[in-house]
């Protein structure tokens, strides 16, 4: 056999890989800001927010109908009617000194506030009208057809919880409850490097050898749709020196770090090094996935430096595996979920055993339900693996790849969430 | 019986209702723009886009090694290796005259450009090098470890088709192949109008009988994040003449119009009445769902017009049920899904046969999984029922509730895509 010049001695498991980086990293929230509730959306709530008031502030007809006293209905039918008597009308505002006595009615619609008196709304369906007499058909309980004060928020519950990320409704009640402002999270900063001589920044540059950086603007993509602020510390060449000084830059100026190329094993792969001269914890160099495998996750300064493979399809699943869960805990995020639909393999999706595999696969809308195709094996990282796919399926470690007709749960990425074509 | 002074006289099922609309509608997608490739994110694609040029633009090592020819390697073995002699090297750029020719080797790195002459690329790991002879101790095929030119995008391949709402690594596929700008779909415009003489803009006006008008701030943000342009048509008071002037206002200026509150069949709801006045074809009018039955569906002008019901949870599932599926059109979106988590529910999920339910849920993580909780039934269109769900699940027509323990796909809120708690 040939020298072993280099190559990963051992590959940790992905879960195991994760759950070592988080407890020696102990992400937390960072600091905390004010903004109006207006403004709050997708930010990350560092309280709880109680109700400061009753919503509805007034018990609140459910229904076009008559406010009554529901023990004057008790025995009504339609062979028997309750006989009632019509004393007034209520639209938006309740008249001063209306009030609904015994054998007495207030006309009300929906939303209407509901009379001093009346405990129970009759709907317009079960009476009849002849002047200010009214008869009504069935009896109704107390409090039936009547939204009460508090029924939707009570003043001094816990409306929205901490580390809830704020959507269109949780603002829309926000706004309801006269709440101006809320305590958020502030956004992570989050660097983002690529390495390599091979590196230009646009196409227009492009020579032989030569490849377009496109990491850091889909790192960017990503980030900002997480909800986080990215931070360009652009391209570096494969050069300790260099790399160190961008790496510095980035610990000072933001609170993650995502570094792409440049983690792998070989000569000009020089960003293990720096990191270990730069007095970082290399906690985890190889993980026993693909693609991605030269996955790197230190700790530097107390913030996260992620290495992740230079093919950019590597560096979004290892976004997708690694980068998303440590950020979301730097957001404030408390628990999250990653949703997905349910397919079935159009054939085999190929991994090996001791590997966990993200096979990227589109979907076809059949009449039955979606079929989940494998993209063509190729070059795992290459960034038309994940441009022709919808999302991704996991092939765990202990299957030696999926067969087809096999059902599978598909992920799919960002903004695929909602469409696929 | 009392006079059945209004109501519903028949409601259309969910599919049916929205089958119709389109039917009616014809929805196509708007004018098309040119926009920079890297502002184009999230937009959707009006064009197919094809490779100009192929990436990578060279034969391309996949491996740190060496570059020869495969045929030289065929015998290769431990015992018996093939010998070599190396004749450069190359880092980024192909060297001027460097070529491979029989019985030579370059040294290569992963990402280099293969020089003339060789058509594979043997790993380092299976060499052993010394001065500039090296031992081969494997063979490998032609075109092993080599990323030829093309191998990503083949020049003139369609990359991305139209109706793709561009992701990350689309963009990242635009700039990688050099194409500047892409011509994609102008986004819908879609006015938004609340009714009620109820009504009021902020909680600082609320008084009794009064409510804050959330169902706009609610519904501009769900507008906007699903790639949308708001247009705020404000609030209307329950008035044929002032509805019809801020409807034939939204006509104008926008793609599309979402009305709530005054849908139902009340003498407050004018919103019916007006659309007829104003020669709109209402398609719907009475849905077989809860919440929100008294969904309207109507073409005006040619444009969607969808009325739903004031309860702002009502509006939320509306938006859900009916808005997202016309509006995705009118964006260009040619096929979509809604992913989900699969849960089980903690109790029963109660629902009336004939009657669609949208059951909210909050999801409680388990080891062993998702529980799916109802929330406390109450009235069903209260914000309260939308800001304590994570998502929501469907009780068809034709079950009469769903039973604790029964396994059941929950559909989540937008953000809670991504986090619940």
């Amino acid at each position: 056999m040939g020298i072993k010049e280099y190559g990963f001695t051992t590959l940790t498991p992905v879960d195991e890989a994760l759950k070592t980086f988080l407890e020696t990293l102990k992400p937390k929230p960072l600091a905390v800001e004010e903004v109006p509730s207006e403004h709050a959306f997708g930010r990350v709530l560092a309280e709880d927010v109680s109700a400061p008031v009753d919503a509805p502030g007034f018990d609140r007809s459910a229904m076009d109908g008559y406010a009554v006293r529901a023990e004057d209905t008790f025995n009504a039918s339609p062979t028997s009617p309750a006989l009632l008597r019509v004393v007034g009308r209520v639209e938006t505002t309740l008249p001063p000194e209306l009030k609904v006595g015994p054998g007495e009615a207030v006309e009300v619609s929906t939303g209407s506030p509901v009379p001093p008196g009346a405990d129970a709304v009759v709907m317009l369906e079960y009476t009849r009208r002849v002047g200010d007499r009214l008869e009504v058909y069935r009896p109704v309980a107390a409090w039936e057809n009547v939204d009460r004060a508090g029924m939707d928020y009570r003043r001094g519950s816990v409306v929205l919880r901490r580390g809830r990320v704020l959507r269109a409704q949780d603002v829309a009640a926000l706004l309801m409850l006269g709440v101006a402002s809320v305590r958020v999270y502030r956004k992570p900063r989050v660097a983002v490097l690529s390495t390599g001589d091979e590196l230009v920044e646009s196409f227009s540059e492009l020579a032989p050898g030569r490849v377009v950086d496109v990491n850091r603007p889909m790192l960017k993509l990503l980030l900002s749709s997480l909800g986080c602020v990215p931070v360009d510390l652009g391209m570096s060449r494969d050069d300790v020196r260099e790399v160190s000084r961008r790496i510095s830059e980035g610990l000072e100026k933001a609170d993650a770090l995502l570094v792409s190329g440049g983690t792998s094993v070989g000569r000009r792969d020089v960003v293990p090094e720096t990191l270990e001269i730069l007095g970082a914890d290399v906690v985890v160099h190889g993980v026993a996935m693909s693609p991605s495998r030269p996955t790197l996750l230190a700790v530097a300064s107390g913030k996260p430096v992620i290495g992740m493979s230079g093919p950019p399809a590597a560096a979004l699943m290892c976004f997708e595996v690694f980068a998303k869960p440590v950020l979301l805990r730097l957001m404030g995020v408390e628990s999250h979920v990653r949703p997905y639909v349910r397919a079935r393999l159009s054939r085999r999706a190929p991994s090996r055993l001791g590997v966990r595999s993200y096979v990227r696969v589109r979907l076809i809308p059949h009449p039955e339900g979606l079929t989940a195709e494998p993209v063509a094996a190729r070059g795992s990282g290459l960034l038309s693996t994940v441009t022709e796919a919808n999302g991704f399926i996991v092939v765990p470690e202990n299957r030696d790849g999926l067969e087809a007709g096999e059902e599978v749960d598909v992920y799919l990425f960002e903004w695929g969430c909602r469409t696929f074509g």
